[in-house]
């Protein structure tokens, strides 16, 4: 069986960009395509995750348009990501799949439902917020501080950022950690200065974004059945984004897990997995 | 096979005070105990919710000092309620038991869990909130108005204070009083005026209480496993409450339901019911 650690890299050429994705799981009915977070290509996932998401359905990573093995150049906003992900739904031959957006790619994932409604069957925004949400104007001085520490190697911070601080948290942590090493073939090379400087820029312009009420009235519109998902202590998009989130988009359901941060749905993979498949295997409400 | 519609009367003398209730299902470890919503007796269940609980493990129903088919005079303090649930959890020769509190119901478990924390294993806090909060100060205008309408049958206006206005809320409040219907035999008698006047001081001095911050200090000693949930728009008890109590409280998940009030527990019976069983079955985090 094909898994994250084995999945061959694939490549779509749309648009004069070659995409490159992963695609494996049960086939069985709609794809499940995930957009990663800042920076992140495919190896970042969990393979704890993306395998439990697999056992039930078809899942589908990809690297951006200029990151990982996709080729071209990082965008500077989120709404030019979006209509990337959506010319790279349509050149994998696809008319509609759900999509799972964490962090940056939750924000993408607003954005590709909201421009293009008719690409996605359920949406899942987990670790993101709304434009010019709370706290979301610039990173927080600790996160900056992390990232600097890390220096070429951003991922190194991710037990800080994603995860509690408490021992619970530490020790799921470190479980992250040594999964995410797992797999060792075909890997994708990390992200460019370019994609770093690009995406930074999107982050700043989505959260600095004067127009937060006019993004939520948006929101109303959006009326694809949505999970919202995160940490109950997210230092990188404080949680209350996730509440103002389910609170603005019509059919939302929430859910929030204890003594977690940014990363909860790598720290509790099993549950966040159950929870997903009820949200969607069930008949649209 | 015992049902939430056939269940039999049970009693037990605590403290003077005699306690009816109904306990059934599935033997399976820590039996649930619910505790009602204002002035509600175990008729006031919805069936489907209860069978649906009871499938998996063993579920217990009761009528509070004074209420239904329980002797005695109805308290007008909720620390005073969650000591007759301490002594009735007692009286069934229990020593632990997992609680679904709801609404006020919801703030009897919490003083249970904080007064007496041995008695509890895992919490379920519903259409619930914490000492004075927001928007607990006095029931909204809305409120006083359809339960005045009601008059003497305080349960029709149920599908108005319960459900959300939409199209889909008044079908599922619609099925939600035909279930509610179904139990023809052994019924208790409705609440009497002295539960009403006694239960309404209790959530007053309750949602007026000054001490909030005190309280939320509180809720951070509080360590069981806690799941809060509710509609995403109570207009009973705003749903703001429930994320306060999850950020208040260390090992709480939050889960909110999409189009849907105080009553979420009843419109999404199934879902719920699967949120519940992954909630109380897996291992302690």
């Amino acid at each position: 069986m094909t898994t994250h650690n084995t999945a061959r890299n694939q490549f779509v050429e749309v648009n004069g960009v070659r995409y490159a994705y992963r695609r494996f799981g049960k086939h069985n009915g709609t794809p499940l395509l995930l957009l990663p977070h800042f920076i992140a290509t495919m190896d970042w996932w969990d393979p704890l995750l993306v395998d439990g998401l697999a056992e039930t359905r078809e899942v589908i990573l990809f690297d951006n348009r200029g990151v990982g093995l996709s080729s071209g150049e990082t965008p500077d906003r989120i709404a030019t990501m979006a209509a990337d992900v959506h010319a790279f739904i349509h050149g994998l031959g696809l008319a509609r799949v759900d999509v799972l957006g964490f962090s940056i790619g939750g924000m993408v994932a607003q954005e590709l439902a909201l421009l293009y409604p008719d690409d996605v069957r359920k949406l899942l925004l987990v670790g993101t917020g709304p434009r010019g949400g709370e706290g979301m104007q610039e990173p927080k001085p600790d996160v900056v501080k992390a990232l600097t520490e890390a220096g070429p190697d951003p991922k190194s911070a991710r037990p800080f950022l994603f995860f509690s601080q408490s021992e619970n948290g530490r020790t799921e942590a470190a479980r992250f950690t040594a999964r995410n090493a797992e797999r060792t073939v075909d890997l994708d090379p990390g992200a460019s200065m370019q994609t770093l400087q690009a995406q930074s820029e999107a982050l700043g312009e989505w959260g600095r974004a004067a127009s937060h009420t006019d993004y939520l009235a948006r929101l109303r519109t959006l009326l694809h059945p949505t999970l919202v998902a995160n940490g109950n202590d997210d230092i990188m998009v404080s949680t209350i984004n996730s509440y103002i989130l389910s609170q603005a988009i019509p059919k939302a359901e929430l859910i929030i897990y204890p003594d977690s941060g940014h990363g909860a749905l790598f720290q509790y993979a099993h549950l966040f997995v159950e929870h997903t498949n009820l949200f969607l295997d069930r008949a649209e409400i």
